[in-house]
């Protein structure tokens, strides 16, 4: 498997290089024959026959930045001043802070956002508690709540370790939702003093973003929630996924002008998102769908499962057919990967209908290469930015939850999903619709204000709303 | 008792005014004379004969609002046109938000502070699991902390009533320390649960400042999680108050050239302040100590007393005095209240030494008011704003959290808190030292520099300090 360099590892290098017109040419290629992706080239300042430049370089891995590095430093005529990790560079001393929404500069204003004022706002909470959502952040405040056990593709590294994704995720809510979020990581991995401390902890949020919880343990954790709070609950992991899946899959109709209910789907995984993809679709009235997971296709009675893939296997594989994924795509229309790396095989695509679609969405390396899919495809899907076609979470969640705070809202409802996949697909117009552009930018930032007017509407339809 | 009209409830009414030279100078005399304390009144626009200004007027409670409109309403050339409760505005969605330290423009800065870079820095804390305090919020992050049960002086109001105290502290942080602080306010009153909620949320922390939990659970939750948590736990109602308390003690003696260790003190309040207050300066050396509660003198082996008071009486009071309040002021030279208004009366304080120094902090209406005791006693202060001598916990919390965060301190210790009541005093100089001027402003931005900077030092001195 070879990886290419990515914009996640990238370094910066400040260098002082004798001022001559090859020197300069020559050490760009000396870079890119190494492999190093030059993203810019900046001039800091010229000194006496010397100028200083800061390079930024996207590299693979310590050990092809151990290369450049080296070579950098034999380089006849270059000095190295500073090397800075990018990445690391941004994470240090975190990436979100407070901020005081007005100053208090004299007692005057003390004496309003604090004591003694402050006794008549609570007071006003205490004798109306719903005043909290009013008058406290929680009118515009979600809580991004990890255990640690299963964070990205890293696996269960604990809290502490979860949470630079946990704020990242927090940075998303605020650029795309202007949703003020907060970052809870839980020392715990028991699923009754999860919810516990989340139901006890919940007084300051006006919903909860559940995030990088393993399977199964993340459904009964979601589900209890859902019962016992007065807020939304949402696992992102799950219900994020799914959303932006089926927006690309109503495009997909647009595009080809079939109808997608009746596709054959075949799902790879059947962790949190596999399983909240299927359940999805199902209840979106797909019903042609196999999902696999590393001992092949769910089936109902077969070994090795937990009530969750039980549940959908019996819902999906009403003819329980058994085999691996491979047997499963025979004849597919869709391929939804969110496994592992590598584990779709050319020949297997070959196997698909004519319609074949591949959603190979497995972070940072898909189920197939692009490379490998896009000549065997009709249409191509990853969770890449730098490929076409990126299914990402961030499309749904900063948009579903600015909808849910608006309103107040007091729950989620499956609706709001359909609703918020509809309004995703909708952003790509119908002249703009290719077999490359099935999905709007994350950048688009239409998308968070079409979701959150879609999920507010629904939640006052379904009676969710508080106002 | 008379209320005066405090900058804490304050209305501001848009008015819509007849051009006539006399409507506007009666208004304002109409709205004094009502007791309507005016603060600012400002032009809006003029049209035609009339002219659009907008009154603040601070006011005492509803009543007076009450009749204050209503005197508005019926004032002969004037209309309403607007009326704003200026505390509850300012309050209106919460008081603090989060921001992003850097922009997601580009899928180059969304790969490193999310996917896939993000993993890097994961798999760093993973490996390394101290680099959380480098590479998170945890550097510069503290949560505020309550159960609502003893929230200001109003009681156990619960957990949703005293968020905007909660938020009011986080934005006290920001403003003084340039600490980030979060509000978390836990629905529960079991003090065993609540102690496991705080440990096992604490990971984004790098302090816990508990707030506004009722006596004597505070004590014992304060203790375990000092025990329990590698990271420092501040009860500020306890070693806040405590800490200004014995800062202005400090500057009391440097004033009268008396040594406070030989001081008779009298502290009214066994609840988290006076408790802590007596414990204080008990370890300071200061050994003439009653505490009173509301059943009198405490004493050993008297009834009614819970542990914390046991153990303070054993330690302070070794005659085993008895009696009551105006008992104790027999002879003492400093009265510090922090118990209820008007408790104190002008007899109590004819009864002590020469010296006759009385704190009295019960806000917002003194134990006794500066009006009845200043013509009696040598050197008073209270918690107000608009008396001198405000002995107020923002003069210790955000230079103490300042200095324990920039060493990513793993306790707290009663040295620091001498530390930090000396480095407040000493903010005072010896010729600026007056009557009327024994502690700074809580508004001079030196008081949380200086008290961060003892802090620091005493952290790396007692080996708290983890750099």
């Amino acid at each position: 498997m070879t990886y290419k360099s990515g914009p996640g590892f990238a370094i910066s290098v400040k260098l002082k290089i004798k001022n001559h017109p090859k020197i300069l040419a020559n050490l760009v290629s000396a870079i890119s024959e190494l492999g190093g992706d030059i993203r810019n080239m900046n001039f800091i300042k010229a000194e006496k026959n010397k100028t200083i430049r800061e390079i930024t370089i996207n590299i693979q891995n310590e050990e092809h930045q151990r290369i450049i590095i080296e070579a950098l430093k034999n380089f006849e005529g270059v000095k190295i001043l500073e090397i800075i990790d990018k990445t690391f560079h941004i994470h240090q001393g975190g990436k979100i802070g407070i901020y005081n929404k007005f100053p208090i500069k004299d007692s005057e204003e003390l004496s309003r956002a604090y004591t003694p004022g402050v006794a008549r706002v609570c007071m006003d909470i205490f004798k109306n508690r719903d005043h909290v959502y009013s008058l406290t952040i929680k009118s515009n405040m979600v809580a991004v709540i990890t255990d640690g056990s299963a964070v990205l593709g890293l696996g269960d590294i604990g809290p502490e370790a979860a949470m630079p994704v946990m704020e990242g995720k927090c940075m998303l809510f605020k650029e795309f939702g202007e949703v003020d979020a907060f970052p809870i990581a839980i020392k715990t991995k028991d699923v009754n003093e999860f919810v516990s401390i989340v139901k006890n902890i919940s007084v300051p949020f006006g919903g909860i973003n559940l995030e990088d919880i393993s399977a199964p343990r993340c459904f009964e954790i979601e589900k209890r929630l859902k019962e016992e709070l007065d807020i939304p609950v949402f696992h992102d992991d799950q219900h994020g996924t799914a959303i932006v899946v089926l927006a690309a899959l109503i495009n997909v109709g647009r595009l080809l002008k079939k109808d997608i209910k009746k596709f054959k789907i075949v799902i790879s995984g059947a962790g949190a998102a596999g399983i909240a993809i299927a359940n999805m679709l199902c209840d979106y009235g797909i019903r042609n769908i196999l999902v696999c997971d590393s001992k092949g296709i769910l089936y109902e009675g077969r070994s090795n499962m937990n009530p969750y893939k039980e549940e959908i296997a019996k819902k999906t594989n009403l003819q329980k057919i058994k085999g691996f994924l491979s047997d499963a795509l025979e004849g597919a229309d869709v391929f939804i990967g969110v496994s592992a790396p590598d584990i779709l095989k050319p020949e297997d695509i070959k196997k698909m209908s004519e319609v074949r679609v591949v959603f190979a969405l497995s972070n940072p390396d898909p189920e197939i290469s692009p490379e490998l899919a896009l000549p065997l495809v009709k249409i191509m899907a990853t969770g890449r930015s730098d490929y076409p076609n990126q299914i990402n979470n961030v499309l749904a969640f900063p948009g579903i939850f600015k909808g849910l705070l608006e309103v107040k809202a007091k729950g989620v409802h499956k609706d709001m999903f359909f609703a918020a996949a509809h309004a995703i697909a909708d952003i790509v117009k119908e002249e703009d619709l290719r077999e490359d552009y099935i999905i709007p930018s994350i950048f688009n930032k239409e998308v968070a204000k079409r979701v959150a007017e879609v999920v507010a509407q629904k939640a006052r339809e379904l009676g969710l709303a508080r106002c």
